[in-house]
């Protein structure tokens, strides 16, 4: 199938030549050219309008199951909304809960302009079904506790067990488009021997490994007192960091950490959004990039967001970080589109993604510009980054197929997905006596 | 004319009652009842089914026509921005410019919800005029500047002609909703004389004030070294603050300055965008209110943020103070509402404004909440704050009548606008050679 995009605004991402005005051309899932062509004969031709194409967004941290959570419960730090208000609800999700939710989230992500995300959570042979389904990209990690200091057969520990079994069945399903990654949840949630376990068996697997790493003051504090090392050390003391690892937030990272994080190549997946709602802070990414780190863009989970939208974490990644240094170059706006497109498919480990160019994949997205709030632009990575909505984006496409297109999600059957969430949500409303 | 609103989350932002479900009737231009009556025969009855209502959002600060150099100047701080790259093209603006600029800034505000704003520019009887035909409210003031010291004759200055002729014209008009105001625009762009001048002839005419003070640490310093006061204070010393003020930005307020606006109840317009993007900083709004003082919201010219998109600033309110100040509850999301809608009317002195109850004007919004990132959701407030985005605006009353209905823009003619402005913007990139 060839698929040429006439008469667009092309951010190619590409930093020799950032904006491209053009056609790009499609073969399969790979682009064959951007910009002009003569001799490439299209099997199907979409006329962009003179809109913005971009690189589809990578979430690179969310929980997507977490949906089902979204304004559940507001206004609390991270320690009492996580243990005395989420969990509790989250003991009781089913897989079919684990599913909808799961759908409703790749909905929501791709009604966005997200064409892959990288998902942390349980039961997530579920999540890996909803992803396979939406034709979205996903790297999917089952989350790994353990707060039994006396386990003696981590072998037989059912999450690992679920883990391993997630790992089997969906490592490069969907055509290659799903990543099972293996996980541990935080320092604060697991022992040390436990997490040498899982150090040992990442790398047997040779999988990528997900991790939330100094989210919080707090984190750090308790970890220093129980361990005398920052959660950073103690990781690379477990024997962490031989694969390709994306470490969500890192608010607070010393020195010494972010020394381990450049010796390590660990890409850093930044959530703005649910740093500053958890009150737990604002992450110093104007200094990770000027220190050379991959700095990507995440949503986190739509229960500390409360959405799913990369355009409000783009917003911040570029404002945040000038107003709080003082400084309006900190992190500029292209740099924040780079965060939140080629950086996130690196952060993945998805090869040749996040930017327009021959030979990359064909995941982009198409920006309707007939807005008011676009009108008129001069600068069109200043539009995106400081100017668009989600509501925006017309059209997505995933190695070369359209999960959207002018705003109709293609792959999902929203209305069942939509009655399953009331229904959930009616059912923890009723439960809670909210 | 009798209008019924029924089967609405209603958001009343009424303190003894913020949600209530239910209807609302609205006779002319005023609120007969939100709850239930059985005795209320309407006219028109619009089924709400089971979106938010809630007030109109009141855009407390801004420069409308300033959208015709939205995206034209990114990254750089105030002073670069403002001196090197803005002034030089406003200063070619014409009436017509402004006209259209107006009209986009309206248009964009009604397609996200804002039914009132505080409009501080230039030519702005043409501002007047774009207001009093997108039916809209709006507090209009010409900003004076003074850099001439040596200016004898103030009463013949042609700013302050401007001002007293708009004042004139179009104090009242629009059936009452057009507020016109005094305003001086910094104490970095004008003389203690000329600022003396501008307060009594202020008080002369019992307008109200709008000003930008304390945007910069350097506006500070400045004012410090040059007159041994703050902003705050040099603004009083000149004989300020008699009328109702609103004074835009306020990031940096002594303990000294916060009583003076304690004293002479001065509103604040925070502009979080806005005060990111130029790397002024953040406004401790959080402090602001529990001291007392009234905290609006604004979304500043869409030159520096660059839309005028009242929801981003919600988030940012709501989310900001939590994550600087570490405190989940700094500013909670039922009061970044208040700051976007009834303190917003407080500050445009707007009677009976920005709350949902009998006696209250027909100020509306209704937001569709049929969309993924709105589903399911436990809280409207939390869901607004939090989760919606300005595109899931549907509808907007402003005194009874819609201004947009079904996302349909009742009251201008969108294309001429956009006709006007892409060709404004296209000479302007022709001239700058962008």
């Amino acid at each position: 199938m060839t698929t040429l995009i006439k008469n667009a605004v092309i951010i190619t991402m590409d930093d020799e030549k950032p904006v491209i005005k053009g056609d790009i051309g499609i073969t399969d899932d790979i682009i064959a050219f951007v910009g002009k062509s003569k001799d490439f004969t299209p099997e199907r031709t979409i006329n962009a309008n003179g809109n913005i194409v971009m690189p589809g967004l990578v979430n690179s941290h969310t929980h997507s199951p977490m949906t089902l959570l979204r304004c559940y419960a507001d206004d609390l730090n991270l320690q009492d909304w996580l243990f005395n208000k989420i969990m509790p609800v989250e003991d009781t999700f089913t897989q079919e809960d684990i599913y909808w939710g799961s759908l409703l989230g790749c909905w929501e992500m791709i009604s966005g302009g997200i064409t892959a995300f990288a998902d942390m959570y349980f039961l997530n042979k579920k999540t890996a079904q909803a992803a396979v389904e939406s034709g979205m990209r996903a790297n999917i990690c089952r989350a790994l506790q353990c707060f039994d200091e006396t386990t003696a057969n981590f072998e037989k520990d059912e999450r690992m067990r679920e883990a391993l079994e997630l790992y089997n069945m969906y490592n490069g399903a969907g055509e290659g488009r799903i990543t099972v990654e293996m996980s541990a949840h935080a320092v604060y949630t697991n022992t040390p021997e436990y997490l040498m376990f899982v150090a040992q068996t990442t790398d047997r697997l040779g999988a990528g490994m997900h991790v939330h790493i100094s989210e919080t003051r707090r984190e750090n504090e308790e970890c220093i007192k129980k361990y005398g090392m920052t959660p950073t050390a103690l990781f690379k003391s477990c024997g962490f960091f031989n694969t390709r690892t994306n470490a969500a937030h890192c608010v607070y990272l010393s020195d010494e950490d972010i020394n381990i994080f450049k010796e390590y190549k660990i890409s850093i997946a930044n959530n703005p959004t649910s740093n500053l709602k958890l009150a737990s802070g604002i992450a110093p990414t104007g200094r990770y990039i000027r220190e050379g780190i991959n700095v990507a863009l995440g949503t986190d989970g739509a229960a500390s967001n409360n959405n799913l939208n990369m355009f409000e974490e783009i917003h911040l990644a570029a404002l945040l970080q000038k107003g709080v240094n003082e400084n309006p170059e900190e992190v500029t706006a292209y740099e924040a589109l780079k965060m939140a497109s080629t950086n996130g498919a690196k952060a993945l480990g998805i090869e040749k993604c996040g930017i327009l160019k021959k030979g990359c994949r064909a995941d982009l997205i198409i920006i309707d510009t007939d807005k008011p709030h676009l009108t008129p632009y001069y600068n069109p990575v200043s539009a995106v980054a400081y100017s668009a909505q989600a509501a925006d984006v017309d059209s997505v496409m995933v190695a070369g197929k359209f999960l959207m297109e002018k705003r109709e999600v293609k792959t999902l059957d929203t209305e069942k997905i939509k009655h399953y969430a009331k229904k959930k949500g009616g059912a923890i409303n009723a439960a809670c006596g909210c």
